[in-house]
């Protein structure tokens, strides 16, 4: 999986049958501060992840790997919220 | 998924046949705001998208997860017409 | 997938079996006018393509889905044969 | 697979149910003396591997297939530990 | 595929045990010369491969399509060893 921050929403009225009723979140990829560093993605959420929060998800067909994304034609979804990132015995990210 | 503007249209007479009837669109990838910053690709049309339109379009297997593409050899299929983008509390882009 | 230009042949005489009888071709990544601008793969051809055309591959498991592909390690085919590259309104590339 | 470094941990406890009892690590990519030279990804482990090691890990869907990620929404699982990296004939990392 | 230049081993005694038996080699991504020019993955020898060859690798789910890597980890395999280069017509690399 990828660290990355969730940053904003998508709206969408008009899409594929299966996407309904898929909250869609902006996530940039981020460091091991939680600071955003990379690119963008839209990612499912299969976790109830906010704006703000650092989250890990996956890409690919591990994407569909989730009750929610099963089948769906997703190929990003966030499958947890980061509580603490640790390099080298050092805290680098704690959540508030 | 990907932000992408579509940009063109790609005419291929001579083809895999599985690919006959499909829309193929050139996207590019773009930003928050719905301006093209990144490489195109061609990508199969699930929602009837049109030139200039701001969509969510989705890469490797998954872009085979809807009935217009099932089985067929497509690795990006645009799957949403964007509506709003939405960053940090602030609208980025809002479709005319 | 993906505009490329085909610019070379790849001859493998010691190869996994089921390769056997496909043909490859280097295919570079290339813009709206055809013009090659990115790396190189080779990819299994499934539509008779020559050396100096522009093409459509795609990559993944979606490069096999195609009947001569099927089951076969390959992840690039060239899926069609471009005729016409349209960006904008204008034309960029046709078939000579 | 690729080179990579094990250099912290990540711990989430609000996730997707099926990464439950899973660990995870983080690992950044690494050149043949098995210094970290790349972007970092978020792995499942799939053999004790411990922070400093040199590993190898395996992307995509075939990070799944481990009995531990089986059918689990996981894109990146460490497969090996390594002991020794030889680059043309000469010994370049070896495991303490 | 890519084209590789098989430049090294790995060695691991810790591994998934799925990975038992399969030798491991370092590749770099290599130009039409053959010329190492890009990273280097760990691949799967499905051909017999030996260091300075240059090879053909598939990457993803096509490289567990062999009888020697199905259903194991394995993210790239190479396919076969690469006796002639050419482009637009002139020979540009030749095995010894």
């Amino acid at each position: 999986m990828t660290l990355g921050k969730v940053v904003g929403t998508v709206v969408a009225s008009q899409k594929e049958a299966t996407l309904e009723g898929l909250r869609l979140l902006l996530v940039r990829a981020c460091d091991f501060d939680g600071k955003p560093s990379g690119s963008a993605v839209v990612a499912a959420d299969a976790v109830g992840a906010g704006i703000g929060e650092v989250v890990l998800y996956a890409a690919g067909s591990s994407a569909r790997q989730t009750t929610v994304t099963k089948d769906r034609p997703i190929d990003h979804t966030i499958m947890a919220i980061v509580d603490l990132i640790e390099v080298e015995g050092q805290s680098r990210y704690t959540k508030e």
